[in-house]
């Protein structure tokens, strides 16, 4: 049976809010809890049958999301009685730390990761002398106190179109490094500093990678200037070393008509 | 030795931050983890020898904390040689769950509890249709969407000096019921509600249950004047049930010369 275009089918979208902590990352594997494989049992439990979820990007072991948006193919009868129904089962089958935060029908041949059209994250720092009781697993710790006007004066250099493999990981499977930053923003909160990067896409590792950067550059190890002459040498060897994943968060995915993120609440 | 002004030894104030989930409420007790007796093993761990701490309240099992004050005696000597070595020795020793946020010295004759001319705390409420995967220890989850401009106008009935027995648990051990609540606000945040409260003290479960009546109103199942009349009917078999401990933080104590607050960051 076509999945995707039968008439007892409906393709749905799903955002998806979880605690990277417990998770080996997105992708379903072998001997490894993942997020994938916990919503397609919880899917299933719902079904009553098998079925395969697709995300708009894989992340990694340790990596939240606040909007991570997924498609299925689920039962259009059971859908159509009550999407709210339908949300809230997931639910009562999913792990505490994955939440379906909200759902809505799409297209048959709508596609959560070939139809994306950019993805936004946000980095969380704990910038102060002491560690954080209650932050601990939600930001990255930095001690040092950060210069907030050098990192933007760096991070300047990462707007529009550029070859980012200074920031990519080995084993990154993109066909090529260029990537367009539409926005990169540093902010800080009291002791929390967030940066905030959206992307049409983005490399392995890449937003992990150029925190890491852009802290060396807050922390005086490096100039705005040698950050730029960084992207340009295009040597990821050259780089600082990547951030930690728990202070990560997969914020945001946009589409033609609808971004992710205005689903929550929804249904 | 007296311990309180004897020349070998410097009476310390310390704040306290703590993530209430895994610990029994602050005060020591038999067979159970609490936030006292692990801050007098690290304690003991880095003077050599016992003592005690006392804090300017006592919050119950799984309650959070932000900045809560806390004194104790220790080595004049080793704490004159750096605080700032003395407070990293206090959280080398801590779990991860409990940070000591800041630290100076104090008079012979400070107490924490006694000295104490006010407290604050803030309720977290995630109102929202669905939990929070990344929220969910740190909110008390309220799916049905909350009337604020209601809540503000039952808080404003708890201003000033009241007789507070319609908001105190059994069991409370205060000598009488008259607190002096100095400022509430209840401020949304997207889909977070908090609630701030400062009072010169607080009864047994004060803001808990002072809580979960404002919850009520914010539903629809008491007016605001329905608030006030059960205040006025010191009564605490009219209230709605206490609002759960893990959405609370107690956030600063006031002292005459200083707030707990204001040690963050310091040392």
């Amino acid at each position: 049976m076509d999945m995707s275009t039968g008439m007892d089918h409906q393709r749905i979208a799903l955002a998806l809010e979880f605690d990277g902590r417990p998770f080996h990352g997105w992708q379903q594997q072998e001997n490894a809890t993942s997020v994938q494989a916990c919503l397609q049992d919880a899917l299933q439990a719902v079904e009553g049958e098998p079925l395969t979820v697709v995300a708009a990007g894989r992340t990694d072991a340790g990596v939240h999301a606040e909007a991570l948006l997924v498609h299925a193919d689920v039962s259009a009868a059971r859908w159509q009685r009550s999407p709210r129904a339908y949300l809230h089962g997931c639910n009562s089958h999913l792990p505490d730390e994955i939440r379906v935060v909200g759902v809505r029908a799409v297209a048959a041949d709508f596609h959560a990761r070939f139809a994306c059209r950019g993805r936004s994250y946000r980095y969380q720092i704990w910038n102060r002398n002491t560690a954080s009781a209650l932050q601990r697993w939600r930001h990255w710790w930095m001690p040092r106190s950060l210069n907030i006007e050098a990192m933007q004066g760096a991070a300047v250099h990462c707007l529009g179109r550029h070859d980012f493999s200074a920031l990519r990981a080995a084993g990154c499977q993109a066909a090529h490094a260029e990537k367009h930053i539409r926005s990169l923003e540093i902010v800080q909160h009291g002791h929390c500093i967030h940066i905030h990067v959206s992307a049409d896409a983005f490399l392995y590792h890449m937003v992990r990678n150029l925190v890491g950067n852009l802290v060396e550059v807050g922390a005086g190890k490096r100039s705005p200037d040698d950050f730029a002459a960084l992207l340009a040498s295009r040597d990821r060897q050259l780089g600082a070393a990547t951030a930690p994943a728990h202070g990560l968060y997969f914020t945001d995915a946009w589409y033609d008509d609808f971004y992710s993120r205005d689903l929550i609440g929804t249904c």
